[in-house]
């Protein structure tokens, strides 16, 4: 796996070891909940950083596969797996390999992680932004959370991610049991961004949600996303909706932020944040009904090592879309702006 | 308002009849329900059209604004809004034109829709794929659609462009309520892509729900987005949520279609389908806490015309962003692909 | 004729009359070297400017063609004309739209000289860049121009452009001598960037005189660049060729200037420049042998208004793509870089 | 070094061995004209390819660096070479790697000719087209080459790149004795693409003229680009200059090709020519004058290992250019176009 970071402004400190640590909460294989592959995940820096800063000039990580196991793949080659991607691949390109899904599994967003965490420490650094993701629902189970006083040690502080530990330990129960059922658990992903300053979007079509949201809908399994009140804001009324001015120092300040810190596609000075829907796992071990490449009904039972719950394993990688698209805002601001 | 569609293939028929037809759905003043202002939207083409068929050059459209009061935003000048773009456009550019919220305005998807008649010609002739929206939620009241069978005339029979009858009278009483109330609605709308081929979508960035996502979000108030199953989708079981295959004639069929036509981020050959949020209406005749651009307490009430409601005109400006978005991802299929 | 100007800051004055300026200088009909079309070329600002300023959001121009002669084309419906894209255009796009060229007609650059009209008012307002065309060579006439000293007046006192008064006159009589032989003339054209802060550039694709090098040879029939030095460096050594640093006060001075203010793709602080090589004139009152839409042989003699020689006129496009491209490069270097 | 091949269509044959002969071309120390450097340029295949064939997925190449002499840069550190890009990146991104030029190096060539080596394939195989590039000038010596007859087999048959024998062996003197003058040359690439169909290129801005000298002046030490006539075209008349057309099969001959195989930015079916002038090495032996960091007046003469002429290794680098920016326009003419 591999990514190039190309805009990285120059002169941002690049430390492997916070690379590496985002690239940690990814990883499978963190606790009894998550695939036990043994993913290593080693990031290596090949270009762009020179005596632990950037240059200014694209930077390259590439991660090596460590944990290949040869023949691994071999009963799928004949197979459309179902709600994988396994037969849209086969109709777009002619052809595939179906050796572990390709660019269509979870496994490309290591990239995605890696690079975002240079992303976070340039927006934490020049702009004093901080972006979270917690694990806000398991299947039933709805975690109560503050998104302004969230931390990450409340969320890292169980393996579910969900900084509700009532909910959290509910949730534990739940997957186990998915997994010994055979069966999957989808979930929801809440995120803030607090700290973004006013002025970041840019309307009509790169809207600061707008982008937010294709960011997070490229996810492998992500089914939906909204922002501040999101669907449950279309069942207000407008007199309840909407975020009153109040007098503030430099700028106005908000008594409600339903917007969700957006409006009109621009940032308003107030925490973005926002919801992200993850299907249950595509992949169990139970025996499933589908059709092999020559179009014949057949059966099929995933093998192996694969997650009832993706969620734990979302929430970096949703923090990584958010980052990397408000990176990309920010450094949008340009002199010129 | 204006606009340039770059990329339409030559020898597509232009019909400038079918183009203002679109407008005509988008403008206001079409019912009761909506906004009163006299938008004429008659559409002028500049370039791009030879002899009723597009040469393959940029096509550009204009649309001349034909009922401007002059000082009928003059008592916005120092006052901001709330849950409108004002503070967020200052916020950016320094500066900005107060008269009638400019690219803020929801006026701005006139030329969406324009663009979009023309891509909804391209998708027709070329690929018989047919693009639908309607109103499925206005508040608390949910219609039932049937999306493999429900028609254009279904969904412009009422003024609420909802095709459940009971529900679409429901609604328009309680709109007009939140009119007299001084108040506004908000709701959901649905839609839906029949005939798209498999083979659509560029992982891992540009998946094909990434793309509607983003084209949607971008659109004026809306908040929140979900394809296939969405939201609702989180609370499957994946032996529920995973869509069966069975044998077809050319292709795999689908028993169910919880991952709306799209799998890693290409299609299927399924229906595509999913769901908007729009929020309620910002503009409310109400009176409202605010701030002046001086950031001293203030109130404001809305006066003049203003839709209680934006779902109805939010139909065809949601199938504008689907069909400019598959349009984009049907070209992408050349001859290289 | 329309353009649209995305990206243009918040803040910068828009004077109608500097656009109109401009435009008159690209405009026929100026002397009796160059057509005698009446094209008046009125500027119309649409879009992205309020009370003299631009607003951030973008910027609509149009030019309404006030001289069209229904049927003046109607004679080239049939017939490739020589070294026109009459040929080309059908080949690719299956139709073309035969009155006047379209396109690929001259006449399209009304849009790229008003836009640059913006751009130059950009570059010397915030970055104190002075860009600057003339005509360097018409056939085998030679002029001499010192690119450090010359000036707006010395190139405009001439209907050449060419502010070497020796070489000018002697361009006239060559260029009316083509147009009595029913013959055209091509040439060359010089051109520098005065102010340039070095640092403007981005390697490896983006290079500077990459961008100057695209948006020049997409001009109308464009058939060379050169930046600095050029093809005449290529018969200089490396001891005569490298420039030389020598102490400066912030920066580094150079003895000579053949990089042409342009070191590893981005910009070092001293003068742009370069040249454009623009063909004879395609368009000859003179008989041709050509072949009809059906491949026939036939022969073509151009009636009416046309230039012979194109270079007075492609000054003011060869300074619109450098502010373009300057403005752009000038815009990339923004908080993050 | 390494390069992601985004766009590829699936189904290419993807030969590392074809790939490597390209990287070998490009390669110094070929012969004792060019740097005696051993850089293996060993490439590696990352993703992307699956049983030869590419999967429509980005391909990743990669080379190791083989061989780094650590210090061989260090008495660079605090010094500008003369025309090199040592104060332009400082300027631009406020620090620098010293260490062999980094970015600005003609070694991030790799990458191009990699990523051309299967564009190339992809050109013939699908289209029939050919590319070409040789030296065609050394300083004062001028080669005579035919552009629709010369063939690899003559560009390679001496270490100049020249296939005009008695030039190439003038050209070899000349440059044995820069070298041992502590000297550079320069001088110029000719290139042609044969076989490229009509209809290739995107006007206005994406004409492929333009796109070509994008791409070409984009290469280190480039700083001319002409197309068919190019500035010697400028001393032509109309009458002299105009392509007739001739009576065809499918499609009008040409009689001449003075415009390059391009007319209006659109391919006509004709050789694609042109030429690409070269600056003389700027890393010389000779002492020359500079400045240190600190401003102040120093010299400086290169140690170890450099080119006295780029042009033999040029060759490969305006073929990688040429083969790329064909390639991206074939794959633009796709199903809608």
């Amino acid at each position: 796996m591999g990514v190039i970071v190309d805009g990285c402004p120059a002169d941002v400190p690049i430390d492997i070891a916070e690379i590496q640590a985002d690239l940690d909460r990814r990883r499978p294989g963190q606790s009894r909940l998550v695939t036990q592959r043994k993913e290593g995940d080693e990031v290596e820096i090949l270009s762009g950083v020179f005596e632990g800063r950037s240059t200014g000039t694209p930077i390259a990580m590439m991660v090596r596969n460590a944990d290949q196991r040869p023949g691994a793949y071999d009963h799928l080659k004949d197979v459309f797996r179902p709600s994988h991607a396994d037969f849209s691949y086969l109709a777009k390109y002619g052809r595939r390999d179906h050796r572990g899904g390709g660019r269509s599994s979870a496994r490309e967003t290591v990239g995605r992680v890696a690079a975002a965490a240079i992303a976070r420490r340039l927006l934490q650094d020049r702009y004093g932004v901080d972006v979270l993701g917690w694990v806000a629902q398991v299947h039933e189970i709805d975690a109560e959370v503050d998104r302004e006083t969230v931390t990450l040690e409340q969320v890292e502080a169980t393996p579910t991610r969900c900084p509700d530990p009532n909910a959290a330990e509910r949730m534990v129960t739940a997957i186990e049991q998915a997994r010994s059922d055979g069966d999957s658990l989808g979930g929801v992903v809440g995120f803030v961004a607090r700290g973004v300053p006013a002025g970041w979007g840019e309307p009509v079509f790169d809207r600061l949600e707008a982008d937010l949201g294709k960011g997070i809908l490229s996810l492998p399994a992500c089914k939906g996303f909204e922002i501040g009140s999101g669907f449950a804001g279309t069942r207000m009324t407008g007199l309840q909706h909407n975020d009153a001015y109040l007098p503030g120092h430099d700028e106005p300040a908000l008594e409600t932020n339903y917007s969700g810190g957006v409006q009109g596609g621009i940032s308003v000075g107030a925490s973005i944040y926002g919801r992200a829907a993850f299907k249950p796992t595509a992949t169990i071990s139970s025996e499933q009904t589908t059709v092999t490449t020559e179009l014949e009904a057949t059966t099929l039972a995933a093998k192996g090592r694969h997650d009832p719950c993706v969620l734990p394993r979302a929430v970096p990688m949703v923090e990584a879309m958010i980052l990397l698209t408000l990176a990309d805002h920010a450094l949008r601001q340009g002199a010129g702006r």
